[in-house]
């Protein structure tokens, strides 16, 4: 089952996906359940019931038409992983810890839906305008004290993450801070796959394009920490809750493509990263799940406004 | 002005501060206004009219029989700054930018009100559970790309902070993570005062108790990043909003008092600080604003529960 959520009317509502290009709003096939995924998943028996309401019918609203927002609008926390794959620590040279994954959270403002745009700042701000494409773990029953081997009973489903962020603030100080928090900078859906029809992350690749060249394809069991480990690391000392978002890291580029005439980006001199400006189109996709599209439109808020 | 969040029969509430042990129900004295605290700063003229219709009023209940909640219990973000006092940079010896702000993120769920107790981690996870007092800034009217020289505009008023802390966990990896958002273990309040009452905060001390002996006590003159500064950085890239809020930094440990046998505490062996335990007693205060103090008590939830 693929669930969105979406905004109509100035109301936030969520669909269920029913073909190529069809949904079926949620409050037309189940009435009595929630118009919020957050709610809806928070429901012990919340994604049952809607897949025995949705079951039976056919969609009728067109997916093209929808005006998606992130998965789930309102988490109580989005964590976000760096440095997690070893293609991506080694373009970087950076240091990470083998025995624990670095985590920082990225605030619902620096996030927005598939086909909306992302924004880029303006160059006087910044011009290392990276998009960064990952897996994305949607939690369904919460908990705390996990075991590694019960990870997977606390995941509602996945999607797809494009972790959008601003270098130069990054580097600015230890902690990532305002660098991984632009407004708008990033982007989560189109939706959530739920876990039984997705299945194990491990079988599947991410891939991200810019302006429809790739530039990212890896397998996502080339992570230096599993979904399962991280859900119970975070469950050591934090209870996890219905709807948080944990989005997995990223991997590291793939070379220029022959005849390109590329030079490496960022203070790391990558090759075959190439920073996002207005006018491009991003897309992060999962392999079994679907692709996230965003355009770049530039940050025209650059003068003070109360 | 001083107002704070509290809950009755489950339901989350503000009240006025009307004497030393007094305070009004907004409810009773402002039906028409909102019942949570960042609704009502966000309102361009709510403080203004709560100021006139509580004027008035006497208050007719007992602060100490409050159940209190954290001043905003639902902001869009909480900020929070590592290495903003140049004591506390001297006793860490760890190395920050004098350029840009140090910047994290605390969740909701990692902070609790005046008066409840703070989790200590019990000894199998981390015996570094560490206070830190800190004045925190509650955004009142939002904005972008805010001039220093405008940034108090944007105040609604100030609190105090725990910004309590998990040592071993924020030393994990680079970002602090999961370090400083162990589940209740900083917290904020008593209430947030006016700034139009309260003032430049340079001109005020922050005063940390541990079972009423003190272990910090600093002018709020000697941040890197003063309020207003940190409000301009944090604007050139994201657009504040009503109810935010920025925790400022710690000042440095006191010495221990004549005859104390203190060991110094942690990795970097400071001298004066002490590390929280079960049954102790924690308080927070900033002089012309009031005193945030928390319990300490064992987190028993060492098993799995989901």
């Amino acid at each position: 089952m693929r669930i969105f959520s979406y905004t109509e009317n100035g109301a936030s509502r969520i669909g269920v996906v029913t073909g190529a290009d069809t949904f079926q709003p949620v409050a037309d096939v189940a009435p009595m359940l929630p118009t919020s995924l957050r709610a809806l998943i928070s429901l012990p028996d919340g994604l049952a019931r809607l897949r025995d309401a949705a079951g039976s019918h056919v969609g009728t609203r067109s997916l093209q038409d929808a005006s998606y927002l992130p998965v789930i609008p309102d988490p109580h926390v989005t964590w976000a992983l760096a440095l997690n794959f070893k293609t991506h620590i080694e373009e970087t040279g950076l240091i990470t810890s083998n025995e624990f994954p670095h985590l920082f959270i990225r605030t619902p403002a620096s996030l927005v839906g598939h086909n909306q745009p992302l924004l880029c700042p303006p160059p006087e701000i910044a011009t290392e305008f990276d998009y960064e494409g990952e897996l994305a773990v949607i939690i369904g029953r919460g908990g705390r004290h996990i075991p590694v081997e019960r990870a997977f009973e606390h995941i509602a489903g996945f999607t797809c993450f494009n972790e959008g962020s601003v270098r130069e603030y990054q580097r600015h100080n230890r902690n990532f801070g305002l660098g991984k928090n632009f407004e708008r900078s990033g982007s989560v859906g189109p939706w959530l796959m739920t876990i039984d029809e997705f299945g194990d992350p491990k079988k599947q690749r991410v891939i991200t394009r810019l302006n429809g060249i790739e530039r990212q394809n890896a397998p996502l069991d080339d992570m230096l920490f599993s979904v399962e480990q991280v859900i119970h690391y975070l469950s050591t000392g934090y209870t996890l809750r219905p709807g948080d978002m944990i989005a997995m890291g990223t991997p590291g580029a793939l070379q220029p493509h022959p005849g390109e005439d590329l030079q490496p980006a960022g203070r790391h001199k990558i090759w075959g990263q190439v920073n996002m400006k207005p006018g491009d189109k991003v897309e992060v996709g999962i392999t079994g799940l679907g692709v996230l599209a965003n355009s770049i439109v530039g940050d025209e808020n650059a003068s003070y406004h109360p």
